[in-house]
């Protein structure tokens, strides 16, 4: 294990939009003395429908803005970019890197007393199959998978409709689908970061569709832990004794403040647009 | 009026995305003889959700890239760039521009009887009041608008969820928000390119939910008649004797082809993908 140049450094945090702001909350709540620099590329978001070589020349640019700001550490808040170019942005860049997909895997293979999970992500996530291969692969093929691209929970996230008939019904069609393919699970992953804040409704369909108490797993909150458990073993943490603060970089600021304060749970402060093209 | 440099020159057309092949379908229809250059700027789709100054930054980047094809001239078919960036656009470029504004709102002024229009569109092309203002312009303040922003259109046509409960029940909440602001409009105008893929679910709800028919403008096929009246008044039909053909370029080529195919109700040729930025 690598030591950190300077504990006092913030920590870096990308996401395609706002999403990533459920992982700050528990960035937070976990690590509250730690600063973070976050940086959503809300001009180019989404990321979910969008190829792997696009997803990954965006969060490359990302992570030079980031760097250049002065980080001691780098957390990709996005499933998808985690999904399809974390081997990039390990290779490119001398600082520790964590995703949210390993987190979120071994987090769910914690959970699972079936030994099936299910996974709900973009369709770039869900199509690079990255969630079911690292828990295949942990588990030693022992824990069975199946994923279900949710392309309209992050629409429904963003307009704020996150309880009532409509997210209800799309959850319905949604989950019944991972139902057929993998009927006995017990865990499903929220493998996006816009998924918490339909949490209440994903519970509630979810419990009803298999008829049984279903485990969801917030990789955001996963991540965060795994960050705290890093910087712990490295002796990383802030010893500053006042307490982190966010910077928040965009680099489109239509709607942040609005959309942001749901996902992150409290008023955001001041955020600054880039352009990082 | 301008007369045209060459008009054996294909048309170009750009959108955010795939959905100007609404367009391109009504401009094939109408002006078969034309050649077409598509571009659609799909690693930054949407442009419905982001502010004036990046539609307008990506929207010049578009037509520039149009521009270095050699076209007679260029039709904005996204409906969130033409409320946002076509002045812009107009002033940098010396080239003829048809955006879908102008010719919707003629179009919804020509069917309007009770002399009330509603306008359905994104965030962008709402917030903007581009169409309000044109229509109350064109109409010397007679005839009266509301608008609703759709955001969950735009997914809903991605996905191909264009009819059945969840398209339906979407619609009914956006144009009973409509119906509360404009109870007796009677024309409708769909603006956005998306939304003629939903259109049979949009007419039975509108037609439920006002208690009588409503009549829906199509902007694109305002637009690919608006363009004809204007290449017949310079004399710039093509005098091609082959029927024209449709070069697309993407700036990102993921599931163009599925979603496309919808939209054109043709399968699309050969797609390129360009890098633009």
């Amino acid at each position: 294990m690598t030591t950190l140049s300077n504990t006092n450094l913030p920590i870096g945090v990308f996401d395609s939009g706002v999403g990533g702001f459920t992982v700050v909350k528990a960035l937070k709540r976990y690590l509250p003395g730690e600063s973070i620099i976050y940086l959503g590329d809300s001009a180019r978001v989404p990321y979910g429908t969008k190829s792997k070589e696009t997803v990954t020349r965006y969060s490359v640019k990302n992570a030079e803005f980031l760097l250049s700001q002065q980080i001691k550490m780098l957390i990709v808040a996005c499933n998808t970019a985690s999904a399809h170019s974390l081997p990039t942005l390990e290779e490119r860049f001398d600082v520790p890197i964590i995703g949210v997909i390993d987190p979120g895997a071994k987090a769910a293979l914690a959970a699972t007393r079936a030994g099936r999970v299910g996974i709900i992500g973009t369709l770039g996530t869900i199509g690079s199959g990255v969630y079911a291969e690292r828990i295949r692969s942990l588990s030693k093929g022992e824990v069975s998978t199946a994923g279900e691209a949710c392309p309209l929970f992050v629409p429904l996230a963003d307009e704020g409709w996150i309880s009532g008939e409509v997210p209800r019904l799309v959850a319905s069609k949604y989950l019944s689908e991972l139902q057929g393919k993998l009927p006995d699970l017990d865990v499903i992953i929220l493998g996006c970061t816009h998924y918490p804040v339909l949490r209440d409704t994903i519970q509630d369909i979810a419990d009803e569709v298999f008829g049984r108490p279903i485990t969801l797993i917030d990789s955001g909150i996963a991540t965060a832990l795994a960050a705290r458990d890093f910087l712990t073993s490295v002796e990383g943490i802030s010893t500053s004794k006042i307490r982190g603060d966010v910077k928040v970089f965009v680099t489109d600021s239509s709607r942040i403040s609005d959309i942001g304060t749901r996902f992150l749970g409290e008023p955001i402060g001041r955020v600054t647009q880039v352009d990082i093209v």
